[in-house]
């Protein structure tokens, strides 16, 4: 017989089937005894009548969070959650659980697990729906993401994680023992995707890991995470990566809601609410004066703290009725060497960040592809022109003018959901203190 | 007006049209100037004549591989390469190419480029249609991989690439400095796949980086690649995991065919083959005796050399008209401590290798899930157990059975173009000499 998913016995009322999946609780009532059985497409009782001699005995010796085998007759039946149940046939164990786990499955309410000692048990937290559901739906989201690309003809690139060069944002970043000298992990495939421009790829986009060694400790930063990027060829401006960016995302929320909507409300209390085309954009300087009209004090002025980045977004939120916002225009000082400047103002950048209910979910820009300029910028930046030399040397042989941008997935799933912290958005967490599992 | 691309200028014949891209070739006839143009969707002839002063002028100061944007009229031409040609009323040049290249992106018959100088110039090399071919074929096997494996409920996962502990496969690692202590990049995603086994994810697909620390200087070899990874629940043995890896290259060689067939003909010469199902499977004791039969030697009893591959992937290809085979059943010795053993022979794992056109393109297995077993045989490897500690607690608390195969996309371009070397098939290269660009 073959194995059939919980959610589909419906369609076998009144048929034999065979199911699998981990024991979640066991009632022995003595004569007969109830379980219910969890699989990745849902939960499902089981009832275990005192003539299936072997399959009771069986049953009065399973430990929680085994898994198991069970064939039997699929049945309707209002009093069993979900309004399904089998009558066991036959029970076959396929992995024995210990007896104690060490951290429950079932939480109840009011006595949620520790988050650290979650994560020191990962693949066991991530048996409850709620975790598990961030991370269907994060497949969903990359889905979705890649429809639109390839759609519109973007190729896909890899480009290498190990590399020669320290560090091009100013970032802290990962040494690597590489053979007789040393590499360094990328902090983000900036460089390969316009290299990419430069080999007349035109559009691309990347999904990969990305690395910082920056020793932080907030809910929103990973030592590793995932990046998404995408760069485009003959923009007019920063304005144009914006516009498409905009439609990618109104895209993906729109295929979220479709087949997530409602298990994210009932899981999560979170409308997934459709974004409106354009988003609203706020230049730097006016983001300034709109906060100290708010009585929100600047940290910096050329740029944004975390708190300013949650009033902006409030504003944008009662102004607009929109949850997102591109701040747009950064100063100099806030952007690296290779973004483009302004034309009229050359000591603002062409470049913008996308916050999504406050938080920053992506970073993007025009980027200068003349070579002249380009170095200048970088001297100016006080940059080492010498390592530098093989990425400048990517503009002086013809090269599209070009821009793009990088998001943060684990960002974007937590805003989906509504989540706290990048943790519970990232499969296996990565940060300072934390390697294992 | 909108730049349009060159392969839609047909449909605007009789229109004005502006098109952007590199300046391929510049014909000076005096009165008259043709220049060849390319975008990433093909190349175009421009004619310029002696009315259109301005543009003239500005076509004698091209160099080779300056990106330009041309607009004018959209015409049929019938001596002009593809049919088509624009009659420039202006030319700008958006970025001007230093006049001598590196590496020229028309090659003469009989003078192709030494590769290692290819590489050192690689956004110039992937300028030629054969070299981006790669990477656009890529972009849609990978699409394909994934529609397989959503449509079927794979979950995707993104594992750590930074690791606490040094080998799981006893290759060698790539250490990294992580804040004050040791890192290690990881071989594989193996081990967290299977922890989203014991999540109970049921199917999962990853598709990240992997490194190997490995001083190999073959053609097949890299430090950094790219992998994709599945892992399958609820098998019955490694031939479950078998059978959906051959429906899914099936049906990714079907959608790669449809779509680029013909160009990969023209361009590389290789007729890309439809694979029937079953794919033909030899064991690893059948494969010794048949290429002992052959006349070819062994060099191992329990594994099979790059040359013992290439012969039996011939015989089967003889034997059975299929490009396709998988070698199962390997000995315990040449398989890590994981793979779960036969139950009649425990000599031999349940595991396969899959060859294309004699190149290993695969391996795969059922995994042992059972902790008290797994850990035995992690000790008969000689596996420092504290170290995998972390692992092996996997399967302590409930864990299906399951199975999944590690696949090297590199080497199935490399297949799918008839390419000699991974580094054609790698977006930008890395070996043990090789860390640029």
């Amino acid at each position: 017989m073959e194995r059939i998913l919980i959610n589909t016995v419906e369609k076998y009322i009144g048929d034999s089937v065979m199911i699998a999946g981990f024991v979640q609780t066991i009632r022995d009532q003595g004569s007969i005894t109830f379980l219910l059985v969890r699989d990745v497409s849902g939960i499902i009782q089981i009832v275990i009548t005192k003539d299936k001699k072997e399959a009771l005995e069986m049953a009065g010796a399973l430990s929680l969070e085994s898994v198991i085998q069970i064939s039997g007759l699929a049945k309707a039946e209002k009093q069993a959650p979900g309004g399904f149940e089998i009558a066991a046939d036959t029970i076959a164990v396929l992995s024995r659980a210990e007896p104690e786990l060490p951290i429950p499955v079932v939480e109840k309410a009011q006595e949620e697990t520790d988050p650290f000692i979650r994560m020191d048990w990962r693949w066991i937290d991530l048996r409850k729906h709620k975790y598990a559901l961030v991370f269907k739906v994060w497949t969903l989201m990359e889905q979705a993401f890649r429809e639109y690309w390839i759609e519109r003809g973007y190729i896909e690139i890899h480009s290498p994680k190990l590399i020669a060069t320290a560090s091009e944002s100013g970032a802290e970043v990962f040494e690597v023992k590489y053979f007789d000298r040393k590499a360094y992990l990328a902090q983000s495939p900036q460089f390969y995707k316009q290299m990419a421009m430069a080999a007349g790829f035109e559009r691309v986009f990347e999904v990969g890991p990305v690395f910082r060694a920056e020793p932080s400790f907030t809910s929103r930063h990973a030592t590793e995470f995932v990046g998404y990027d995408t760069e485009l060829s003959y923009i007019r401006s920063h304005h144009d990566v914006m516009e498409e960016e905009e439609k990618t995302i109104q895209h993906v929320i729109q295929r979220v809601k479709e087949k997530y909507g409602d298990e994210i409300a009932k899981t999560y209390g979170r409308d997934v609410v459709m974004p409106s085309l354009p988003f609203p954009k706020i230049s730097m300087k006016e983001t300034k004066k709109i906060l100290a009209g708010m009585g929100v004090s600047s940290e910096k002025e050329s740029d944004i703290s975390p708190e300013e980045e949650r009033n902006i977004s409030e504003y944008a939120k009662e102004k607009y009725g929109h949850e997102f916002v591109f701040i747009t225009d950064y100063p100099i000082e806030a952007r690296p060497f290779y973004h483009m400047r302004d034309e009229e103002n050359p000591r603002l950048t062409k470049s913008f960040d996308l916050l999504w209910n406050g938080l920053e979910v992506t970073t993007g820009a025009q980027r200068e592809h003349r070579y002249e300029v380009l170095t200048a910028q970088a001297k100016e930046k006080g940059m080492n022109i010498e390592s530098l030399q093989f990425y400048l040397n990517f503009f002086k042989y013809g090269c599209p003018p070009h821009g793009g941008y990088g998001m943060g997935p684990n960002r974007m799933v937590m805003q989906l959901l509504g989540l706290d912290s990048i943790r519970d958005a990232s499969f296996v967490y990565r940060g300072v203190k934390r390697l294992e599992p």
